[in-house]
């Protein structure tokens, strides 16, 4: 059971990286408007989205992002072992998508990005682009929408390539993997460790506000 | 009960204010293209109203918008103390989603626009914006199309930042907050208080059309 | 009762119309680059026929096309007085729809368009589009998927403004209307009798294809 | 009934061949920017697809395509005979829909593309491509979620146009057809074969990928 589960997490998150890089790939060679580049690049991001959580949920839970399943196993709904488990699982199948990507535009396999992305707005977007993901995720299941999360995460994630200005990363083991695609979606290794900082604090303040606001507070109000 | 309630308003005007900003601000840096500028600008807009819609229905009843508010007070289902409420928080909400959006771009929290927004057009074009949002909602609710409303208020939206010329504004406390961005999305704020004049007409004539062609009315005719 | 039925198609025909035209002519006022502004034009129709067919259907059947109201008449499904009555609805909605549009762009409410679209690859065009509309209607409501046909019909006519070569008008009421706006989405009035005659051959093979396609002479082969 | 289901499939395959190529012959008609141009051509590809398959599943099962008719033989719900009566559909319709796009759009209905499409990034594209295709519908197949495939399909192709370098063609008659179309969507007739090699090594490891990840198996691992 668990080697399914852990396929299917490395499954999705080569996926995810595959599209997320390829596409910027793609975007880069055919035009000359940046815009025109990060739109393709956010639909198909979304149109993948949803797919990987539809068809992964039943196998894996479909987190395919550390802080998801960090949140999971605080909540005792994944056990520790398994989460690690998860995890590396993310990261490895991540990287996978960042190679297959590269190779598939006939890039070497890996090459660290020197796309420095820095300044306190983009930390700044990093935290409210993932507190915006952890909070879709966690009040759906609050609510029982369990089934609108693929639509969901997909709307989130599309429109806060643009509404912030880091183009919302939002998840540890997806940015890492962009570290070593020296291309549109890339980023630079050194500034790596400061996005995953944000988005640890991002998914803490979603968590706190999924339980402000969830309908199990609602007799104490 | 109520502070959650009102925090959903003010949690969703923010979110919404800071997309149509800030997705007009990143598209303004990237593209010279102003058709492909308000294509992302509309996009990155409609999916966050559909994810907005869905997920704070249940928490607050997703208004965001006063005029909304108010149809719901005139016809008893919210008292006028918690309208009150819910229009200061979705002006206050919305005032902080500029100041969020401006924030995330390297910009000052606050500036006024210089983009005047005048002319007997826009203000004909606000009139069409708002009385077919409010035909959507009420129309829908009357034929308990609830779980429509996402994805219909997204369609009215995000085709209406193209068929009027003045790109939808339809809500008066987003209007007063685009007011202090001076970016794509700003308006002068001279121009503010026409628009909503016009916003409120919208409602006024949206409201009748709905009762007009109600269900409830079919027996009479 | 008849009354709100052909406001209804009045009410529909018009937002249709308005949402071609206007949103042509803002795009047409943004960019230079023809693929965008039919983009835009494309994405603006296909979301306001979701919502209109979604919010009409109970009220009027949500035809706004001449074509699919004679279809039901034919049918038996209406009277043809009512379908007379419908049928000019639609045209004097689709009027109204494009003077609306022209004004809101600040341009007088009708002037013929200049726009001559002539030959035969463009009324072979026009066969095709209707030709898949009628099907797709006839042969949802066959397989009892009438709650899917706003969505289908937004992505046929939504494809369709791109794999014809006549941006696929697909309907009598909306061509005679778009004669009347001298802009992106117009028709000079001397082309406009082709594309109908076009138009209604397309009908007429979509409907012998449903006929031919239809569940219920699966017995019979 | 053999008939209606062998006419599904020419249908289907014929509007699925008219769309890809019709839609990027306009495209191309209308503006120079490349990526642009893809993104009218998979947005258009994936509406049709969505459409498609949501109304010809009841008829023929909606394949449109010969490795997922012979997947359906491998599993023994179609018999040889009618699998190779479905594939002899799928290609003369998609060659229909090719000569028919060329007509749209005043060019000779059969023309050899003169785009070679070659390299091994190209062939690793189309294996993805194809694992993913086949991967996506038989994995919702086995979940029962079927009613999702028509927009699945449409996500997979739609992102996939952008994240390999091939821009997915992922069905052998499809590839087939546009071999003769000198237009974007084109494809030298000598680069066909080594594509469709590739897309039936894709087809196998896509249904590979689905055993080993199928709920049926949960019981032994």
């Amino acid at each position: 059971m668990k080697i399914r589960k852990v396929g299917g997490e490395l499954l999705g998150s080569a996926v995810l990286v595959m599209t997320v890089i390829g596409s910027g790939e793609m975007a880069q060679n055919l035009s000359t408007d940046t815009a025109l580049q990060l739109l393709i690049n956010s639909l198909a991001t979304a149109a993948i989205l949803y797919l990987l959580i539809t068809l992964l949920a039943d196998i894996s839970g479909a987190h395919f992002n550390p802080l998801v399943t960090l949140i999971f196993a605080y909540k005792r709904e994944l056990s520790l072992g398994q989460a690690m488990q998860f995890i590396f699982a993310q990261f490895l199948g991540a990287l996978a998508g960042a190679g297959l990507a590269n190779l598939l535009f006939e890039l070497p396999a890996f090459t660290a990005s020197q796309h420095v992305r820095g300044g306190g707005h983009l930390l700044l977007s990093e935290i409210i682009a993932t507190t915006g993901l952890i909070f879709t995720i966690f009040i759906a299941l609050d609510q029982k929408r369990e089934k609108k999360i693929p639509v969901l995460v997909a709307c989130w994630i599309g429109a806060a390539y643009f509404f912030t200005s880091s183009t919302s990363f939002a998840n540890p083991a997806v940015t890492f993997a962009r570290g070593w695609s020296d291309t549109f979606a890339g980023i630079a290794p050194k500034s790596i460790a400061p996005f995953i900082a944000a988005q640890i604090i991002g998914a803490l303040l979603g968590f706190a506000l999924t339980q402000s606001l969830s309908s199990k507070v609602k007799s104490k109000k």
